[in-house]
């Protein structure tokens, strides 16, 4: 039996669950928020008990020992010794790993190297690496990658269609995000289908505030919808996913922005948000479908993306076994899967709208005689953290 | 009976055909090049019969002098007055036209304005407009737009995910262009199966060295893979198609280009040449593929890119009824056309190794039992305008 911590830390907060392994047990789960700000906030809960509190905490190795007391304090461990592994989720792996990694040194020095290509998470995810190194130095630490699942992508969908030396100079490629979840969810979805994973062809749907669609066959990510970076793709809460490349400069000249200033409308003043007007929330948008026409413009487009998607993929894989959804929208909408999975029937998706309406678990939506399944599987990345980390430090 | 010249004018060329309608019988076709250069080449057939000359053509009016004058000289017509409209190719009709229209004040001066959307082709095809009107003032013209046949798009297929005020202000949204070819081969199609067009689904890939897939539904496009400009979309010859946007400001930091620059180069050193290395022409390129892995990794790229917008557009319309391939790849590379079609049969396309592998005209090459039929339909843009101009110009 072992204590491991999944760890995801951003520029200013640190998400942490303790998971009892290999029962995995969800024994703690927490959050730090405002971490360098003024009022920072702390939040644990243990056994269904909530805890609160504020206070400055100045950088993330407090944060972290903070949080360690608290699972002390809580009761959860007797001391720091019955942390036995600390996982973390780091974005951005780039080329050198396809599977999470024991943290070393030399690990340390590519997730540094690697920040080029994530500049705003991969340094936020060492600060959490560091904090823990400083406190708990004796404790083995394992890197967990967003884009490690996508690394078995071929070449036909990594590289664009640009100069050799993009790629060869400045690393230019598809990397894909949202890979532990890919990874999970597609994992879960052949054993409640009791059929060997590779045997199936699959498309994951990741729809959250971010969103991307990966086409899995035989086990193995082999094409996904975000790119280079997390902004291309579906539309999404904030961002606007694939468009005219041509459209920059035009942009960049009728605004008189910067090309990164542009980037940046389409990272976090586009999507749902620009489409609605009002809203880049899924819920928001849809209590005024029946009476705003932008909201309904919104919904359309985002849910239409995400079907052409999967025609894409299904045709990509010369069919498809199943398709999963997760992730909160993915999770939760039934009236968004609906607007995704109507008019599939031709690829033989066979989908019953009653049982996408009800709540639950994990659990299939489609009629029993349907070629293709159709299932919703609660995303879990912390637990694939555990077990990256448990199967790694030992 | 009417003669009616088409004219396709470039800013440094101007194609025609003198087409007797409603016949549709050509009578001459020709080319000037190198208009406004040293040594401007003019040639015409008549009959099968080939004339060639070189020498300095200054401008686009002295170009169409030269070729009333050669009509006249190799006996297609008599005099000037013989010609009884034209009709011009125009690459961008903006929002302002959904259908081919006869040229008025009024309509030259929003061509004008569109060129904004296309500074390098609406100035051009002017140039050609107003030669014609300078030397035959009183013979009606038209204007054929390519853009025309996709102002049936449906907001969810035209709208970026971008702020509404890009699309009120600056008129950014999808366009799409080849329209005259899409709207002739997809009427061909219905022609040739017997069908109503309005009952018809139709995935229409005209590929040549630019390339673009249209959704044809009840004879509307719905939707077509280039947007605003013509980079968008899938590999080209010389164009990347899609890829995430924030490459952009990455390969600006990385190379020192201006965002112009950059697009400069997915749209003329990108696509097919950039992942051969050596070509943009599918035929070189095919040429090598068993012995020069790029040419391979090409290849599969263009055809994939390809294969998966047919899954995404047939997901689009819940099924397709026929597939039509078009233009110089999409007519001759059997080749292409195999990798394209390979592993579509989930979706009901069973196509024939040996039709795809014969030569000749309009053709079916699936299978009888095929559910969805695939269809080779040579593009003809110079009968579309000559239709519209009789219809218009009467």
């Amino acid at each position: 039996m072992s204590n491991v911590l999944a760890i995801n830390a951003g520029s200013s907060s640190l998400k942490f669950q303790l998971i009892e392994m290999p029962e995995e047990t969800v024994k703690a789960i927490g959050l730090v928020e405002r971490i360098g700000l003024a009022d920072s906030v702390f939040k644990i809960e243990v056994d269904g008990k909530k805890e609160k509190t504020v206070g400055d905490i100045p950088d993330h190795a407090v944060a972290v020992k903070k949080l360690l007391d608290a699972l002390i304090s809580t009761g959860v461990v007797a001391s720091f010794d019955e942390i036995d592994a600390v996982g973390h989720r780091v974005v951005h792996g780039g080329e050198y790993f396809d599977d999470s990694v024991l943290i070393t040194d030399d690990v340390i020095a590519k997730i540094v190297e690697t920040s080029e290509l994530a500049p705003l998470h991969n340094p936020a995810n060492l600060t959490g690496i560091y904090a823990f190194q400083e406190i708990l130095p004796n404790v083995p630490m394992v890197a967990v990658f967003d884009t490690a699942f996508h690394q078995t992508m071929p070449n036909t969908s990594y590289l664009y269609s640009l100069p050799k030396e993009y790629y060869d100079d400045f690393g230019i490629r598809k990397y894909g995000f949202h890979g532990t979840s890919h990874k999970y969810v597609s994992e879960r979805a052949a054993d409640l289908m009791g059929v060997p994973i590779e045997k199936l062809r699959l498309i994951s749907c990741h729809i959250g505030n971010g969103a991307s669609i990966t086409a899995i066959e035989g086990g193995k990510s082999i094409d996904t919808s975000m790119g280079f970076t997390p902004l291309a793709g579906v539309t999404m809460g904030t961002r606007s996913g694939d468009l005219d490349p041509a459209l920059i400069p035009y942009i960049m000249e009728k605004t008189g922005k910067t090309a990164e200033e542009v980037i940046d409308v389409f990272n976090k003043e586009s999507g749902m948000l620009a489409l609605s007007g009002f809203s880049s929330d899924l819920r928001d948008i849809q209590e005024q479908v029946d009476t705003n026409p932008r909201a309904e413009l919104a919904l359309d487009v985002f849910a239409e993306r995400i079907h052409k998607y999967i025609g894409s993929y299904a045709a990509k894989m010369s069919g498809v076994d199943a398709i999963i959804f997760t992730a909160g929208v993915g999770e939760n909408s039934s009236a968004v899967r609906e607007k995704i999975l109507h008019g599939l029937e031709f690829m033989g998706v066979y989908w019953d709208p009653k049982l996408n309406e009800t709540r639950g678990d994990e659990r299939f939506i489609n009629y029993p005689h349907s070629p293709v399944k159709v299932l919703i599987i609660p995303t879990n990345e912390e637990v694939v953290i555990a077990r990256d980390t448990l199967r790694l430090a030992k």
